[in-house]
């Protein structure tokens, strides 16, 4: 398959390369680098990416940093504004306007993550994106045109040993990226897959 | 109590004030009439709306339109933006601006709807904003100072009668705002209260 993956050089991004890169022709598209740029913020910049790569059988979505982290009495409409427009807002449109570049049958993999169901004392504008990442999923695998698949990854802390992921609310980027590799390869639409170890 | 019901006068609002105003005392808003007019997309005409009522033991928020619902290859950024600076924002600011206006032990009660859980062909923005609302709620509750609780209510679509309700995805009124009373009255916090006839 011919995949491309927004966010290829993350902690995520990275180990989800890693784990396709035998099996698949790979793309790589980030912000400063990689076989294609993109400012995922910005929905011209999605539609130019997709332009210049053309159509792909899969999209991985693994970028999705910039949303707040913070309490309750820190927070006002412009941290959570920057939630919705980054991490939301961007894995949306890069649904919304990848679609006609997706393949018969091909898949769309996001990432949202554990707080949407986990809240701590600074998670009210995380949790709030992750959840509505999760729900934009399940919403977009009833209406995705031409067999086309859609799920959400949902890691909890990713880390990078097993003696390091055996703490409460820590995985490997081992693991995560398998369950990407699950959502492309697999048959499943609709779903969250939750990458949690919590104890 | 004193109570603050922003969207006063709608299908859902005007039956919670029906229902709460024997016992309580209610102080009305909306955008174009009320005790005090309120644009819940400006957070500031929120703020001046809390700063003409003062302190409340309760916030009800029941407006809720302006969302946007349609078919996945009608939307794009423009009207998923409507959806996440209407309701879902929207929301958001009226608890993080009110808190600081609504007395100990008091208060939030919130909007969402049965379309988080059940997609349809149109409800790609819906649902989504629902289930950001449910979110925020649940870590909310986790942040909200001095005893301060909220709830959402979640209904499907809001009939007049009975007979009518008694279709699938339908609940009447009278329910759906026993559902406020009950997030008011009660003791419950960061819960999403179904008000769903689901058959």
């Amino acid at each position: 398959m011919d995949i491309l993956i927004i966010g290829a050089f993350g902690k995520i991004g990275s180990k989800v390369v890693e784990a396709l890169q035998e099996n698949h022709d790979i793309i790589t598209a980030a912000l400063t680098r990689g076989d294609v740029r993109v400012d995922y913020r910005d929905a011209q910049s999605i539609r130019a990416m997709y332009e210049a790569v053309g159509t792909v059988d899969a999209v991985v979505f693994a970028a999705g940093g910039g949303h707040f982290w913070g309490s309750f009495d820190e927070i006002g409409e412009e941290q959570v504004k920057i939630g919705l427009h980054g991490k939301l807002l961007g894995q949306i449109n890069t649904v919304l306007i990848g679609t006609e570049f997706v393949r018969d049958g091909g898949s769309f993999t996001l990432t949202s993550g554990y707080r949407s169901q986990h809240p701590g004392p600074n998670t009210v504008v995380v949790g709030t994106v992750n959840a509505a990442v999760d729900a934009f999923v399940r919403h977009a695998a009833v209406s995705l045109p031409r067999g086309i698949r859609i799920n959400t990854v949902s890691p909890a802390h990713v880390v990078e040993t097993e003696a390091e992921a055996r703490q409460p609310e820590y995985v490997t980027r081992k693991e995560t990226a398998a369950a990407y590799v699950q959502s492309i390869e697999g048959n499943m639409t609709g779903q969250m897959l939750p990458v949690w170890n919590i104890k």
